[in-house]
């Protein structure tokens, strides 16, 4: 879906952040490794994967926001290498970088937030991550997240960056996750700076928030991981207080933006997807029933087609165990009835390369947006061949 | 996967039985009707979908299992149409195709069970229907099943037949189900008879279980359906009474049977997946776990690729919220272990067309054997343009 939309990343650096990637080796080419620090203790709110087996990093971070009190320094996260499945190994690996970007950056090894993403089971080569760090700390600036945002890509086939600026306080997201992506956040990442003023209460409110309706309502194949992560710091630099309402109106501004991206980079996507769910007995189920309709294959396999099958959708809204009030529901392609309308004319419609299906329960006045992508042959390939 | 084992469907008729087929039209070619006859009322034990909009013909079949008191004289079951999502002209289509099979057949409406495989939404042609009854009534034979057993086709590829006998009693299972297949019995049919004397607590009691460990431990794709149906009628002709535990465990291995034939004809599949899970907490959670790694698209597609990827193994055991004592898990390929293993080897013998995974999960006494099939390119041909 290159070239779908523009995709840029050119969002300005909130105050008192520096950004930097390299090249360690971690991967056969390319940049694999990123580093952010503030130039002061930022406040973290974090969200992480529900998966029974956690990677490292992962344990590790959990571990340092408690000790540190929700205080990160500095960022490092690498691509190429899940650091999970390693048993004691592992966190080995993963504490070894925390502490040698710790002795650098003149902090506690618990103000570092460390994440990997790439193969699962594989031993993490912290040497050269560890000989790579005084480099990061050495180029890093202010200018642009570009390069960090490439660093933090495994299949993604572009960089993911949204940026919001509100009464001078500023707000710059990343993301990257392609396939494995399910509302528990499967192998996706996200990092978000600010330099407004928050608090950790208000902080972590709005990113629980933004995440329901961003991050957790994307699917592209229904499998979850193991090191999926959504991290905000809130540094203070630019002296800006905002509300807190008006604080997480933007952020959930810039996590949507950043899913939606992730969608449109679906490993194999021709077809960007959006669930318009009106009509049910809540908010939540709305959502429920939209994530259940995001994860059916044959759901998914129709779009590609173009073929108006809508009996699918139907199928697939009655998976969700949701009771609904009516029997009636309605379905549109944009305004194109689906259920008893024109399916030539529908399925003309489908042809485009964004497609917004509607459904109406006529159950209540629950509301939700889901977003998710078509099924292809190509997903196929890229998952059929990915270690070996 | 044609040709990968023999489909045999040459099994005989339990006594008091008659079977017929007919080609109504309902699809463009080929069989798509079929008949079955007992020539006295057979108790009838059912199990149906659990998807919230069931078909007409599911909510008309509760209501007749319950005014009959659970005795059944024929069954009549269409493919091409699934008489889903219908409405009102849904049930009175139904109902008056069980009307006019009743009158011919001589018995109550209530002893008529009614099925229906195929396009949801789409008007079922009563007409057609009804037109071809007393052809079925006047063809039909108690020699073979093998064309009721292609009459109730849809995807599948082959006719899926099972048979067993015991101490002089039969039973004879059919089934058809190619995609849209999963835990919830999704698109499946499965009608199995048997001259043995049981009573109805037995029968149910042995057909809950049987399914639990049969079509309940089988995935194509994830998908639910509207119109799934396991219906077990037992006729008595035979006179055999036999204990509840003999007749359990012969109507558990035809529905095994049938299952891995469902599996083995998988939408697109080219290898049959054996998932042996041992040392769950109790059999029930690792039936749960070998589920969570059936649906999971990236095992599906790493095994289509003969990727011995392990990692996604690891990241759907963790998936499935079941808590285990031990940390280490022990995978393997047949007997070749995968993580830690010979991962050259290991992708060689996924070269099979039969793929054995066995999870060891050190966490106690529970073991179940779940059965799926790889995902492929072919599953999105087939699916992206099914109705058009």
């Amino acid at each position: 879906m290159n070239g779908m939309n523009s995709h840029g990343t050119d969002f300005a650096v909130p105050q008192g952040f520096k950004l930097a990637a390299a090249a360690a080796g971690i991967k056969n080419e390319g940049l694999d490794l990123g580093l952010i620090y503030s130039d002061r203790p930022a406040v973290a709110a974090a969200m992480f994967t529900r998966n029974a087996f956690p990677a490292a990093p992962v344990i590790l971070c959990r571990k340092h926001l408690e000790q540190s009190g929700h205080s990160v320094r500095a960022l490092l996260v690498n691509s190429g290498n899940a650091n999970a499945a390693n048993g004691e190994e592992g966190m080995a690996a993963a504490r070894r970088c925390a502490e040698e970007l710790a002795s650098i950056a003149g902090c506690t090894p618990a103000e570092i937030f460390i994440s990997s993403t790439g193969v699962i089971g594989r031993p993490l080569p912290a040497d050269k991550i560890c000989a790579a760090i005084p480099d990061l700390m050495r180029t890093m600036h202010g200018k642009t997240g570009d390069e960090f945002a490439r660093a933090i890509m495994t299949t993604d086939t572009f960089p993911k960056v949204a940026g919001a600026e509100v009464r001078g306080a500023k707000i710059l997201g990343f993301a990257k996750g392609a396939g494995m992506i399910h509302p528990n956040m499967a192998t996706m990442l996200s990092f978000i700076i600010t330099d407004a003023r928050v608090d950790f209460p208000d902080l972590d409110n709005a990113l629980r928030k933004s995440v329901d309706r961003s991050f957790h309502s994307i699917s592209v194949d229904g499998d979850t991981s193991t090191n999926d992560t959504v991290l905000v710091l809130a540094n203070g630099a630019s002296g800006v207080s905002l509300s807190p309402a008006a604080f997480a109106g933007k952020l959930l501004e810039v996590c949507q933006d950043l899913a939606k991206k992730i969608v449109r980079d679906g490993e194999g996507a021709t077809k960007f997807i959006e669930l318009a769910i009106e009509g049910a007995p809540s908010d939540e189920e709305a959502r429920h029933i939209g994530r259940t309709i995001a994860r059916s294959p044959l759901v998914k396999t129709a779009i590609y087609g173009c073929d108006p099958n809508w009996g699918r959708l139907i199928c697939a809204i009655g998976n969700a165990g949701v009771p609904l009030e009516s029997e009636r529901i309605d379905l549109f392609i944009d305004d194109i009835p689906l259920n008893g309308g024109d399916l030539k004319l529908a399925s003309e419609r489908m042809r485009s390369k964004e497609v917004l299906i509607r459904v109406s329960l006529h159950s209540g006045t629950g509301n939700a947006r889901v977003w998710t992508c078509d099924l292809t042959e190509q997903y196929i390939r890229i998952n059929a061949d990915y270690t070996t």
